[in-house]
This record gives C-alpha cells, structure tokens and sequence, in this order.
C-alpha cells in the first residue's frame, strides 16, 4: 500500500507526522491538513500494490543492552492505563505526501536532497549511532527517553561527543514541547555538562514543560545514569511556536 | 607500516592526535608523551607490512558542493604565508596506540565498542552527513569551519537538525579552545538558533577564543550562510582544562 499526496488517510497522517518527527513540530500538520480537508473534501485511502515499509525504530533490535530492554519493558507495563505513551520513530519523512505542509514554511523549489533525506537521530545502522525510545506523559508535560550511546558517537576517546548529547536533548526537549504546547521549533538551548558519558552505556533523559508564556515553550532536561546516581548534564530550552503564515526561510 | 604502543613516532603522534581528534582534547597528548618518554627513552619507529590507511577527512571529495570547494581553496591560499593553517581529520581515533593516554582518564577495561568506535563528526559516507574543513589563525586565535550539512541531518523537513547545528558548533569551538588554550573539555555550551538551516546548504561557523580565565576558556561562535547575510545561530561555549591526574570517570 502506498500514501499518495491528498488521499492519506488523516489518522495516519497525523500519526506518522507526531511519531516521525517527535524532535520538531508534530503538531504542524494540523494546519495542513485543515487547508487540505478544504481544498480536497474528506480524505480517502488509496491503494497500490507498492508498498512503503517504515520500520518503527523505537522498538527493541538485537543491539539494545539489557539495561535498554528493562527500562523498556518498565516502560511498556506503564503503558497499559494510558499514563505513558510510547512514541514511535521512523527515519523517513514522507516528504512526497507532504508537499502543501512544506510550502506552508519553505519554497519546494529550493528544497535539496529530499529524496536522500533522513532524520538525522535516525540515521545510523542498528547499534552504531542513537538507539532510543521516548515515552511522553500528557498530565506531567513529561517525556523519558532511554537511550543508548553507540560507538558511531564518539568524542573523546571512550566518551560520547558532547555534540551528540546536545542532539538527544535537543530532541526530547522538543518532543515534550510539541506534545505539550504545539508546533514549535528550538530557540535556545543552554547545556551543562557535568560528567562525560562513556561510550556505549545507557542513559535517560527526562524533560519537562516548566512555563508557557504567548508563543514561548520553556521546558527544561537531564541526563542520568540508569541508576540516576550520575547527572552527566543539564539544560533549559525554549521554543516558540510557528507561526503557519511565515515562511522560515524569509526574515520573519 | 603499522604504529605500535610506545614506538609511535612524537611527531606522527602529535599530528595525529592534534588532528584526527581537533573538537576535544588535542594537546592532552603531551602529557603522556612525557611520560612515555621517562618510561620508554627515546622514540623509536616499528615497521610492519600492515599498513594504516587513514584517510585525512578534511581534503574534498566528489559530494563537496562549488561553495564549499571556492571555500577551501580561498582559505588553502591563505595558508601559504602561514597565517592560517588547514586542519586534518580523521574517522577514527589510534585507540591501541593511546593506551597511556586513556589511562590518565579512565580505566580502559571500562571501555566500550572501542574496536567500532568512530568520531561522531566523521561517521556517516561521503555526502550525507557533516562534510566539513577547519582553519585555524594562532595569531587570532580563532578557527574556520566550512560546513556542507548532508541530507542525513534533517531535523525539521527540509532543514537541518537543531542537534546537528549544536554538534558542528561543539566540534569548532573545543578545536578552538583547545587549540588556543590547551587541553580542554566543554562545560556549557549556549546556543541561540535565530534561522534554521536548509538541508544540503554550505555555512561558514566563525569561533575565537574570547577569554582566559585560570582553567577555563571562554569562546564564542556564530554561523552564517556563504554570503555572509544570514545569521543562522549564535552560541557561547565554556571549555575546562583537564587535569591529567583526575579521571573523567570519576567524581572530581
């Protein structure tokens, strides 16, 4: 089965949208996909013999740790009375199906290597880069992500660069303000790295939404150990929600 | 021609690690060179028909753009009177070779992944992920990077991850600090993201070292599009010099 542009059913759509991008703006889609239920009328699903594969990457591979599996498998049993969701990751956008949300922030024309694109925290075979799961709690603003450092990560020698770091939490920290105050996208983001994170180990990362105020998300974030006696780093981000009248490409 | 612990060549050593290692720790060498040099005597080289290939990441390659290229050979131009200086880079760190060297900071049976561990920055194919060169002027104390950011960055579609931005600017700036001021981790990096970048663009990352204060060193860092007319985020970052006789590992 293939999705092809104005006939992807909206559930799936808004689906793919919030779990393939959790880092960034999830909740853009609702602004196109209002514009499209105008322009296109109810959507209908249309069906190919051609199908698209998207392998959910936030579920357990042969490379995660035990440490990684429990904390999943934790998670997971949390999941059961709806207090915690897991969130889903694919590292793909399917930018052909989401052409009018494009134009809604940036020309098309100008776009380069869409069809070669890929998320950047998705974009390692398995075990070598980012192995992760996030989890959001809608009543707390909250989401854990238990991640796994791989070997592909490396700074300094046996240590995780602080660069890929500030990628996980860019990224948690932007899934919790999506989730939890709408489409935005990372302002500022202030890290303190306290202890370095061996190569290879699991960590988590627990991020919060502290305020918001107008269009701005302040949410905050820490990287423990498993056994949360070691805080290797802190940081507070802001984002600011889109404005789906502004392009980001012009001075807005 | 393989190198082998304590027959390394100082000055293959010194190149190597200032080079293959710029975003961290460069000159953390010296220590252990001294002392390998009480423990050892004089250096002595070993050849064997195993030969290392490592191939110097920051010279171009087929996927690098025109901008990226002029970029290159404008600043190669200036490295002629010696007042700029290109920086190799390498994927993987001489971790057999550095044994002495990891045990100042942490104890090697705790290392993880290290026959598969790569430089972050260095660790996707030509073309889809950091393809960059860095300069660097002693006399100002400052360090170029020249920037083409693959299509496995994406963040938002279309645009470059927030996380992969904070990654290049960590890279410049500890290249920087440790270049300008020694041996150095960072401690707190802040980052204003004012325009996102597209994917598949050149940017040029501008980082000087701003201060010295006891043990820590203050740099800033902005990055900007080719034309210099956009300024795509801006950041300060604090490095701490190590102290070779403190592990990483544990609690200073």
């Amino acid at each position: 089965m293939r999705f092809c542009r104005d006939s992807v059913p909206e559930p799936a759509v808004r689906a793919v949208v919030t779990l393939v991008w959790p880092g960034r703006c999830a909740q853009l889609l609702s602004v196109w996909l209002r514009r499209r239920s105008r322009r296109c009328g109810p959507l209908t699903r249309s069906f190919s013999s051609e199908k698209v594969i998207q392998k959910d990457c936030a579920l357990p591979n042969p490379s995660w740790s035990k440490d990684l599996r429990l904390l999943f498998d934790r998670f997971m049993k949390k999941c059961e009375d709806g207090s915690w969701k897991r969130l889903p990751s694919y590292k793909q956008f399917f930018s052909k199906n989401f052409q009018g949300f494009q134009t809604l922030y940036l020309d098309p024309s100008l776009v380069k290597g869409e069809e070669r694109a890929q998320l950047f925290t998705r974009s390692f075979e398995d075990g070598l880069g980012f192995e992760y799961v996030m989890f959001y709690n809608d009543a707390e603003k909250r989401v854990l992500c238990f991640l796994q450092v791989g070997p592909h990560l490396q700074g300094a020698p046996g240590f995780v660069h602080g660069g890929a770091i500030a990628t996980m939490m860019d990224s948690t920290t932007g899934t919790c303000a999506c989730r939890a105050g709408g489409i935005a996208m990372t302002a500022n983001l202030n890290i303190n790295f306290k202890r370095p994170i061996p190569l290879c180990s699991v960590v988590v990362i627990d991020s919060q939404l502290d305020k918001v105020e107008g269009r701005k998300l302040f949410v905050s974030c820490n990287v423990r150990s498993v056994d949360e006696k070691t805080l290797h780093s802190e940081a507070s981000a802001l984002f600011i929600k889109l404005d789906p009248d502004k392009s980001l490409r012009k001075k807005s």
